[in-house]
């Protein structure tokens, strides 16, 4: 494969993107990140899935809290406390800076993607990580109780409330970020990283027609449902009160029309024949570097494979 | 005395403000602040005079670096660094999060002195910290190399350039804080804190006839020259690149026609026959608690027998 496209959102994905980094140079693999979940927040310009990815290609990310960087520090974030200031979202002193470089680069006139550049760079990532677009797009979760900003709703109210479904203010305004226009003519695969479907990659797919160039190419996704229940964040629960099965079968529905290949977990395996379109299992949990390298493996060997046939 | 209002500036102010909130009650002092070093960084509004005398009434001021907050840690701005941000005004992480809070009250609409109360109270300050004015006053200094914002000479320049002369860009709009315009119709005698008299107290004299009024006043000046030498601060520099002699003597002609007293080291008390005001001498370098409270009273002391006479 020559040219890889990876869909991202947060932590569980840039596990797979980790592996992928690592087997693919800058010229084969570029990452397209969700910004569905950026807000604005004490003035800062807060992007925490293109965070979380750059903290993961950095090797920089927080393996003790699970998210936010390595060797981080509260002191800021319990001043802001003492000082009556809004501390429901938990800003590492280490993180703040970079929401403040990133804010300051907007300021100044560049686009999210040159800020996100500039903070690639300095953190010694030598792939390009794109923000799915430039322009604000919000995600928006429809809650029994009302709808909430996603990140009220993930981090303050911390997936509390009963999902009714999702909007994604902007959408429909949002240019795709030219990098991936471009990338996407060169394009010979896609990967979707087990990232939230709903949250993660739908606000994707429904950019500025991007789900339906994906469409003309070879296309895997990988399950982040494993064993009936969400490795990472609030995927399992939202399919549970969505009424759908929890499940990695229903995944693969939701992905349906769009996808040419599917990967399970092995401990799923007995699900392959419920799964319409091809689909292998392999070990999808990933815990060491090796284990984000042998699924990273796994899946372009997949997408070779259904590129061929 | 019933009501005082204290003139300061910075970190060398506060050390006797410090001292005269230990003996006079929130209701018999308030203070006036040098709001003219305040500058917009980062995305924050930065008040360092307000903050120094923040700091330095909750006993809180950092004693190891002579600036900023105690116990502070350096984990965002040593990250901002690395990511190419800004990084020549040293921000620690707790006094980051004061900033952060003032700036996001005056996004929310509140005035300088709303967010200064709020954040003094959550300190457990119970004196008025009044910034001079609401509205901006940027102090900009005149150097021979052309003009500097103050904090781009006080601190990322170090105060090497040669100083030629100072303005205060706004001082003709700005409004006096009505928290000192009531206070002024009550009060009954003036203390200027040993602060720099060209860019901590003539921003104040200067601004919206307050220095008319203060003459009205009895006023005591505490010199921040002691023995040729600036306790803290450029004030000497500066006083030797204006041309004039870098003594307690030049100061007091500075204050002429304000002061009706004026306070000098008890190492400069043979300079007392060169100042043409009532002047005492008396130790006024601020090591510890009790010197700010030994100090104070001298002060005050001054001042009622002024007023008496």
């Amino acid at each position: 494969m020559a040219k890889i496209l990876a869909l991202t959102g947060g932590v569980g994905g840039a596990k797979l993107a980790v592996g992928l980094a690592q087997i693919l140079a800058p010229h084969e693999l570029l990452f397209a990140v969700n910004t569905g979940d950026d807000f604005e927040h004490l003035g800062l310009h807060i992007s925490p899935d293109i965070d979380s990815l750059t903290y993961a290609l950095a090797l920089q990310n927080n393996t003790e809290t699970g998210w936010g960087r390595a060797g981080e520090s509260w002191n800021f974030i319990e001043t802001l406390s003492s000082l009556g200031g809004e501390d429901w979202f938990r800003l590492g002193d280490k993180d703040l800076a970079l929401h403040t470089v990133r804010s300051q680069l907007l300021r100044n006139g560049a686009s999210l993607t040159e800020a996100t550049a500039r903070i690639t760079q300095h953190m010694g990532i030598s792939h390009t990580v794109a923000p799915m677009s430039n322009d604000p797009v919000r995600t928006i979760v429809r809650c029994d109780q009302g709808d909430l900003a996603f990140q009220h709703y993930f981090v303050r109210e911390r997936c509390a409330p009963k999902v009714t479904g999702f909007r994604f203010d902007g959408i429909h305004q949002a240019r795709l970020n030219p990098l991936l226009t471009d990338w996407l003519s060169e394009c010979d695969g896609v990967i979707i990283c087990p990232s939230n479907p709903f949250v993660s990659v739908d606000p994707l797919l429904q950019l500025d027609g991007f789900g339906d160039v994906l469409k003309t190419l070879p296309v895997v996704a990988v399950s982040p449902i494993v064993g009936g229940i969400a490795i990472k964040g609030p995927a399992a629960k939202m399919m549970q009160e969505l009424n759908m099965p929890a499940t990695a079968v229903a995944v693969a529905d939701h992905y349906r029309g769009l996808i040419n290949g599917f990967v399970i977990d092995e401990n799923d395996k007995h699900l392959i024949e419920q799964i319409d379109v091809p689909t292998i299992s392999t070990p999808s949990v990933m815990v060491t570097l090796q284990d984000r390298i042998d699924l990273a493996k796994a899946c372009v060997n997949f997408l070779t494979t259904l590129s061929a046939s």
